[in-house]
């Protein structure tokens, strides 16, 4: 029988005597919780998930999810008072001792609370976390790649939408509303959407400037399906560009394609980076790629593996990361080629697809 | 001279020597970042605002920021490696012994990492962090009101999208791409689109079902403007609803506006919680209400304030707090109605509106 994610999850931990993940409030939600517990439903709040060292999996939460909580993966306790949720998380963890948490991804008063409530010394299980959310099983992968199908399609809408005069903001509501109306259950993350010199922010939030021509137009994007993200990044031109843009588009493809092509099973991380930077570094653009490679992709748009020039992770089959390289000019621009990638036994495959030559609308 | 925003902060932690917003990775990240530097843009993972008791503000962040941070307040200081951010940690912590955290809103990793860092000892600054946010200045009041009017516009809409056979999902993404295309931001969080017997799920996730006459339709939903929420819930019905929810209709209506004739400056959150919980106690469908009465609202959907038959908090003059009764009968449907609501000085004021009768459409 195939193991169980919590039991993944327990074989991963090794040392511990078990691993707590620890809701807080909105927008303290762990998403190893939905992983865990396979949940559709609910916010979970406050809720626990506590996986023993044998595998079982304890899920506690308030009565306000009971009714969602019994339709997932788990042993199911329902709380109506503070002292019954703690009188549940002793019992959960009678007898464990060292007891791993997600600690990026917990708040310090919850581990903090688990702690004194247990009286368990406290491990970093983020490793073992990670180890096993980044390995994506056959329904993940096929939940992700239905999101970069949905984000792809309105990337070849995106010509459509490039007028002389509209505004960032307006051309991100209906990127978010397409992806929405193509089946999407929401953004991943809030649409990026940048002209002009506006562009050179990596991380711009869409504001009212109307393009005009000549401007760059980046759109850094992607939705969620079943919990599952995509993201994806696309610069087109509106007219001709800046001829200094079109060469730096030329080495963010080249550089694109060079850390991609790095990409498979066994192969370093950090290969894939530092053959994109080499690309860039060795142009007229030295310096000017200010981020990593990538980074995984699951439930959450940024998670556990992250393809930096010091990264040590080594890529799994199943891993999923993008591949974004960018080159950065204040003032004038930016140019940044992004996609979805999932590591398989001999290369990569872009979950995203979407012309990536330059394209003057 | 008014306050700055750091200044309020340093005044409402006395006897720390500094308090330390610290972001993770996303959605580990914490509002109070972008309350404090009143940043516009970016994501600012990593990156902490530093309030020292003199009430300056230190802000640390990395160089794929430098552009956004520049923008906004505070004394600047940009890093391309790890050392150089533990460096100006160091700095900006020098001479602090006991430092505030915001527990409730920070990563367990990031708190300890700034713990051993800076070798200070840590202290529990979550009540002065929210007894300095939830006291809302004019600005944020009618970024609030402008949430609200979006949300509110959307709700006089719903109506219209309700037809036979309309499933969840489809009315949530048409109530999403309305608030979008209306001037929000971006969903304050993920719509609640449920109907029939799922309405008694308070955190239901909209799904495919399609709805049938005789079904209560429950809309919990929000937009951010400006970073700012709105929180408001209606439940309308598709033709003559089950007589069971015809009076559960009539008991929320009747408990919701008990609850609000509570609200007003120096008065107890909890009166608001006991009065309305006493309506619905007191009426057939006692024990029914399974959730607070309300709860606080700002650049985070809850934030702060619990309104329940428990809480210590006594409200003030711009405090922004639900109000939100519910009754749920599993197999049968729920019914919740919610509005934004601002404390003033003697009574309080409804942000979201929408006709709160029986509404059969």
């Amino acid at each position: 029988m195939q193991k169980s994610r919590a039991e993944r999850l327990a074989a991963n931990a090794d040392g511990l005597d078990a691993v707590v993940i620890a809701n807080g409030g909105e927008p303290f939600l762990d998403s190893t919780f939905w992983y865990l517990t396979e949940q559709a439903s609910g916010s979970f709040e406050d809720s626990l998930a506590i996986v023993r060292a044998d595998g079982t999996l304890e899920v506690i939460t308030s009565v306000l999810e009971e009714e969602s909580a019994r339709a997932g993966k788990g042993n199911v306790h329902v709380y109506v008072t503070r002292a019954e949720r703690d009188g549940f998380i002793k019992d959960a963890l009678k007898g464990a001792k060292k007891v791993g948490f997600n600690v990026h991804g917990t708040a310090y008063s919850a581990v903090e609370h688990v702690r004194k409530t247990a009286e368990v010394e406290v491990a970093d299980a983020s490793k073992a976390v990670m180890a096993t959310v980044t390995v994506k099983d056959k329904s993940e992968i096929e939940a992700t790649k239905k999101a970069c199908e949905i984000s792809s399609q309105v990337a070849r809408e995106i010509p459509g939408l490039i007028v002389e005069g509209v505004s960032e903001k307006a051309v991100a509501a209906a990127m978010d509303n397409r992806m929405r109306e193509l089946g999407g259950t929401g953004n991943a993350f809030d649409t990026i959407s940048a002209f002009g010199a506006h562009s050179s922010q990596p991380h711009y939030m869409p504001g009212d400037y109307r393009i005009r021509r000549g401007d760059a137009a980046l759109f850094d994007f992607g939705t969620k399906y079943d919990r599952y993200c995509s993201d994806m990044t696309r610069t087109v031109f509106l007219g001709k560009p800046p001829e200094v843009l079109e060469r730096a588009y030329a080495v963010v493809l080249e550089a694109q394609e060079a850390g991609f092509l790095e990409y498979r099973d066994g192969a370093a991380a950090k290969a894939a980076d530092l053959a994109a930077r080499k690309v860039i570094d060795d142009s007229e653009f030295k310096g000017r790629f200010i981020h990593s490679f990538g980074h995984g992709i699951g439930m959450d748009v940024h998670q556990g593996i992250y393809v930096s020039s010091k990264s040590e992770h080594v890529l799994k089959e199943g891993n999923i990361v993008s591949a974004e390289p960018g080159i950065y000019l204040p003032g004038i621009g930016g140019i940044r080629i992004e996609d979805t990638c999932l590591i398989t036994k001999n290369g990569a495959e872009r979950l995203t697809s979407f012309d990536r030559s330059l394209t003057v609308v």
